[in-house]
């Protein structure tokens, strides 16, 4: 990354190009529209300014629907930096939409500083998260964060002032060498000789964080468990309106729309082969079956299990249907779910995707390997793999979509702006909690209290005409609740 | 009742009719074969028998499904008393095989002692009750309870004990008068002056109690609230495998049975109102949708309406569609949830059911007093019930199945027993659990943990043909998990 | 069949009691309610009395439904005379009140002269067929026939009549022996000595017949073809409101409702195999599926077989399938679906029954043939079948419903009212065509013009809330039809 | 169109750029494997070449699965020639591909004169059209239609050439009038002066024309009617495998696939309003219900309605809906279906979209000349349309795809490959028909005879794992069919 994207405007870091900001705003417009939630948020708060004085440092895709969350947060009254959580993921009409602002012009940018382009190097992605947190003056009062690379950044930054040591350019071969943390230790080695108590000063200066996904909540109860979280923590994704609602329903938006975009082949009467039934299975599975797929999945968890059969669907292993499925998505946030044992005996063409977590459910480094596999582009993010001929096994190919990343970003444009509405509306609660309510928040890691999720359930109901029954002061006392709620145990599933 | 029912055979409190015993034993057979997961305990625990000098008091429906539990039971090794917890829920054929034993002849019965008559009157109901908690020689060491009626009649035997006051015989008009309550306080009015320490031994040698229900389980914790928690309480209800599958998959299958039995109306093209979102709200909606009707909820928690609204139904209040249904069914476990104000109004010839919980859902009081309504017997368990014609209004009528209360016990035949085999797995572990493990329950109230869940689970996938995928040891570590499970965190919803 | 059945009121043939007229009268008025067509048809045609000297010959399953279509057959004006189409399907009570008629009694009867009770020997079938054919003074002007039994009768009798000869007593061995054949044949034995031109006479008194069922439609259209049609023929089963909506909704309806019935055995989750994707099976694989069921189809068509495939379903054959599933079920009006080599091979307790049209859908006889095999009797109309241990293959059993009849007939209650309504309009406009406009149906098999077809629907119409769009003149002339309708070309599919 | 686009290989007239081929050869390889049909005929016809001989005009959507059936046709050994029959739908590298040839290159193209690319003129898309019809040296001996242009310009020259007289260049207020007739009328005026007899010869040496849709089959029954048509006709759009596979299943595919590209707005949870429940309506309710849309339909045929019903979804009005939708959608095949008087009063950012056929069914005309409408592209075929406050209403606007015509073509990629190979495989067949079996069809319109439509179904089987089961001989002649079929009689409804 070169100084003109950091000095275009003194003392404020920009997007590579703003003459785009104009789509973007037309694009933030009417995803206000779908996002419900937010916007009552900004109706309710304006005159209170609950985020005045927060320094909120931003790190989660730099989308659309990102730009209502962010212009939100402002709209509260926060200071607000922001950079993506993928290289790959921002959409930089939206990004230069909110550096421009709504009442400023490309020329007059008066938005928030962005950090984030499409298609961003390594280097480049851990110096933009390193620049959300540099605030001129102060540091952030929070981190707003989507799979825990800022929060990941702090942690590190103050272990290693700890012990006093600037880490060393790690090879491969070396213990713990991994290319990504050897760029992240890259961007220590940059700032400890400078300043040996930058990132113990900025977390200091944090009052918390709030988490939007699995994998970054999963490294925020480690941390808590191993005693070395430096501030306390809301775990937004298990909120009930995030993750029945992102991980199901977002799912069943974003799969079907990831697979038409990408292949433009029929799912109908097809055999689709679903891995794991968790809420993003079940969301998955659902609307596979809506667009007329038989649909087959496999699990892990004997409960999970039992509701996919008791849900219609046959469960059954991979390695059981590898002739028979057209389709082989992942949805297990695990590791080597389809390996090449597996893609190498499909049926030809068959449609090879993930739309889970990580982008090791499907052994990608294993395919490249295959003697004599070869990889070609039929489009943007979509590669056939031709295997050669083995024995009885004639040459054959599969599809495979968005190189195993998930397929519904990669192909298609994401979740839609109404469930994003629901997780980000957690995401602004839980920021006016840390900022507003830290005594209820010690330092752990937290989930957002029932009443509030039900609050942002409430907020999306008008939209989609729902009229809620009020309980009575005799029926709520009859089921031991308040007239207001929450409604239900801590315990309750939904 | 009479003496005839205690004395048949000596020591031994019998149903009514042994005759009945084979016809009962044919279904148990059969039902044996829907039951996977209780014949998979007794094959597991046949040798260890680890329930062994246990002595239970199982207070639940006294089913064809539940003759298979008390014989489960009885195959690990426990001494079993049961009553039915509900004056109408028993089937006389089961509960004969049940004394009779598989063994056994009506002539010389071998089986447990079964204090359970189809249409008991309350009276009958709460000694029978009394009948199970009252060994020869000591106690029971567990309750086995369905709506907490056994354990509450230990605690309120234990206050009055405490308050050495021989209970009053209430009358309508004096503080806390109920009918059944003053028949409760009947049972001690009369064992009190015989033993004041009756209900205090009793309540001594009980380890624990498992109860079923979403009923029971609010009693449990609204005494260990209050700190008059006598023994330590496993929560089955709110195992995975039950309250998932039970009350979700239970319902589905048993809604449109009982519907179809008692009315013989179409469904399908028809619309339905369904009161409640819950996991029997789902379950219902389903089952109307899967038959073809158009479905319409309400609900008073904002996530539940949004859940719903998200699975294509329609989310409006009662009084909004009151014109427009053709059935109204209440699955909320509140009271007062249809009201004559209602049911005055509905669309003529409406059907009417609870398949809720509580007899209150539906107000039965208010209806019966309904100037100039009329209630017709169309058959047993299902009612007309005519309104005058009232100005604009011309007569119209409604029909009310079983009386308000649970329309699936009183139309159709309950749950099926594959789902009975869930929750009743759930029961044999818990009551194996508190008799072994005891030491993990202190006094509270418990939930199973989840890999006992899973177990149950996992003891119903052969029947089903479902294959599960076992983790490999590199995946469980990934996720951070064991082999073996549990798979995922305490607060996961499934 | 005794004197006593025909002369309890002089002139009149009854039904064998008539003290069930109350119960039947009190179902009739609630399935009126359910029957919006006929209702409506008798409001329309209630001054003009279209049927007025029409007499009408009724053979059809003489349950609560056709009493509705019977008493609005006589508010048309015709006089009926009626007998069942099957000799288990008669609800007594519903004969004993189309017997007394809404304004007699048990002891005055005034309704139409019903020759029909439950349980009939063949020989008693045959006999109530011949009488609702003899009409004191002239036969009857129209048939109304279901399966084609009352128009096999005639054409039998005049055939006979031709050739002048009184058929023989038949005997097993002898040519074209059958049992039921031989009994009709007794029939004619008795009548041709007695009366050589009756049939004949009969015959041509007959302005034509109105046919409910494939399998009647069937036997009219072999004899159009072999030019020995004796009267005109109006095809009710192809109308569009008969074989969409009876085939398809009804089954959807009155398949889980009689495994339910029959069963107790949970659906869901489990594998049922459902032989034909007509539109039976249509709706037999909707409602299974509606109900949680993993469903496999079979088919013979590939067209059908193509439509089960896009709808999700996977498509096997029988024999691949034996030990997967659950449930088998047939709807394909063909012979041999189910064989004993299937069921001997069935998964153990695997349920089997008949919802097509034929008894001999699943080989009964050949099931009564397996050696070792044993029936047992679990309730009336289901019955296990257990086979021997068999090698390799241990005993087993499996649970056949209604002895391969049809069981939604035979365990539940057929359709329900508001599926028949749609049926028995057909049949009452086509009664009225009939009679009215015979110069618009000369000699051969007709449908009803679609004009006649779109009316049944729109009398339903209200009944469900359903709201229609109206055509303006521009846009009828934009697509050439006509605002009233027909809408669509005769080869139009629905 | 210059003469660049005529000239470019003398005596072939080309796409304009043959540079695209590569891409498209890619992407026709992949349909391939699609188009299972359209492959098992080139297998099954390769020795025979039935098309030998044969000079096909094709005008129909230039798209990759056209290339396919193209180079089917091609195999079979006809002369081919083609044009789009949409001036917006031809894909270019789809075009180039086909000119190019399998064997060829886009210097030494061999493949198929194509006239035509994406964004025609008007003017440019007749001169296409007329080019596929002048073949050098003899004229086409078949037409394969879409829509009916190629039939309508020779009847129309025809027309002409009788009368003897040029037709004159029409003006707005002409009888007769409208701009597109007028260019048609444009290619005659250019013609008839140069040959008087041309379009006369074409006729007489056209053996017959295979129409794929309702519009062309429409128009194909009005000429026969009025005695007017010239060549016999093929109706392929009523083979079941056509109209009950590319109507419902393609429109399952394309309508959310459309829509999503369109708009990216959350489908499920909202309110969709579909105009029309024929065979394309049918498949648009289905798809938005599987995605967790609440669907209300209109209609006006009685028959839909009632279907519409049973099948579960809310019939109403589109005026009773205005303010409740998300999403309307039309489906119709008529005209002002979707009027400004609706549009204006729409909830705000409702999505409207036509997936019928014409695009007059939303009256784009009328909203254009709405006062104060504003129009602003979002992006191609994506326009938010801005009406002003209106007294109470406040400012609006509702979002308008693909400026009213086939959202599914225009928004997203049309019918998916495995549908059209359905639809195709039935031209296939009906060429050969016309070609080798003329005698077999005399002038009028004809259907496929239905053995062709089940050999359709059938070879799309193997594709989907489908098993089909085979008839006995027995059960054959129980059924009356034959064993190979047809199984089921013409008036069958599927």
């Amino acid at each position: 990354m070169s100084a003109q994207h950091f000095d275009e405007v003194p003392g404020r870091f920009k997007v590579r190009d703003l003459s785009l900001a104009a789509a973007g705003r037309h694009q933030i417009r009417l995803a206000e529209h779908e996002m419900p939630g937010l916007m009552a948020l900004r109706a309710e708060y304006a005159a209170a300014q609950p985020l005045a004085g927060a320094r909120i440092a931003g790190s989660l895709h730099m989308t659309v629907q990102t730009a209502v969350l962010i212009e939100t947060l402002v709209a509260l009254g926060a200071e607000v930096r922001w950079a993506s959580c993928n290289i790959f993921s921002t959409q930089d009409e939206a990004a230069a939409a909110v550096a421009v602002g709504p009442n400023g012009t490309p020329e007059d940018p008066q938005g928030v500083p962005v950090f984030a382009w499409k298609g961003e190097t390594l280097e480049e992605y851990w110096e933009c998260t390193e620049q959300i947190l540099l605030w001129p003056g102060e540091g952030p009062t929070m981190i707003l964060d989507d799979g825990g690379d800022a929060t990941l950044l702090v942690h590190l930054g103050v272990d290693f002032e700890a012990a006093g040591a600037v880490p060393a350019d790690l090879a491969p071969g070396d213990p713990g060498y991994s290319h990504e943390y050897n760029v992240i230790l890259g961007v220590l080695r940059r700032s400890l000789p400078v300043d040996g108590q930058r990132w113990t000063r900025i977390a200091q200066g944090i009052g918390g964080v709030s988490e939007e996904t699995t994998t970054g909540v999963h490294r925020l109860y480690q941390l808590a468990e191993e005693g070395r979280l430096l501030f306390t923590a809301i775990n937004v994704n298990d909120s009930v309106t995030k993750s029945k609602f992102d991980n199901k329903y977002g799912i069943r938006h974003s799969l079907p729309d990831g697979i038409n975009r990408a292949t433009d082949v029929l799912i109908g009467g097809k055999v689709a082969f679903v891995a794991g039934y968790g809420d993003v299975g079940k969301g998955a599975a659902e609307s596979l079956r809506g667009q007329g797929a038989r649909v087959i999945v496999s699990e892990i968890d004997p409960i999970c299990a039992l509701q996919a059969a008791m849900d219609g669907y046959e469960v059954a292993r991979l390695e059981d249907v590898l002739g028979e499925a057209d389709f082989f998505i992942t949805t297990t946030g695990n590791k080597d779910v389809i390996r090449t044992e597996h893609m190498t005996r499909m049926k030809d063409k068959a449609v090879v995707g993930n739309i889970g977590h990580f982008d090791n459910e499907i052994d990608m480094a294993g395919l490249a390997a295959v003697p004599g596999a070869r990889k070609t582009e039929i489009k943007p993010q979509v590669h056939e793999w031709t295997f050669p001929a083995d024995g009885d096994r004639p040459a054959r190919s599969i599809i495979v979509l968005s190189e195993g990343r998930l397929l519904n970003l990669g192909n298609a444009t994401g979740h839609p702006s109404f469930v994003m509405s629901n997780s980000f509306s957690n995401q602004v609660i839980a920021q006016i909690e840390l900022f507003r309510n830290a005594g209820a928040y010690p330092l752990g890691v937290h989930r957002l209290p029932k009443v509030l999720d039900e609050k942002v359930a409430r907020l999306h109901l008008d939209a989609l005409g729902v009229r809620l029954t009020q309980l009575s002061k005799e029926q709520a006392e009859y089921i031991g609740v308040d007239v207001a709620g929450p409604y239900k145990p801590e315990h309750y599933r939904y």
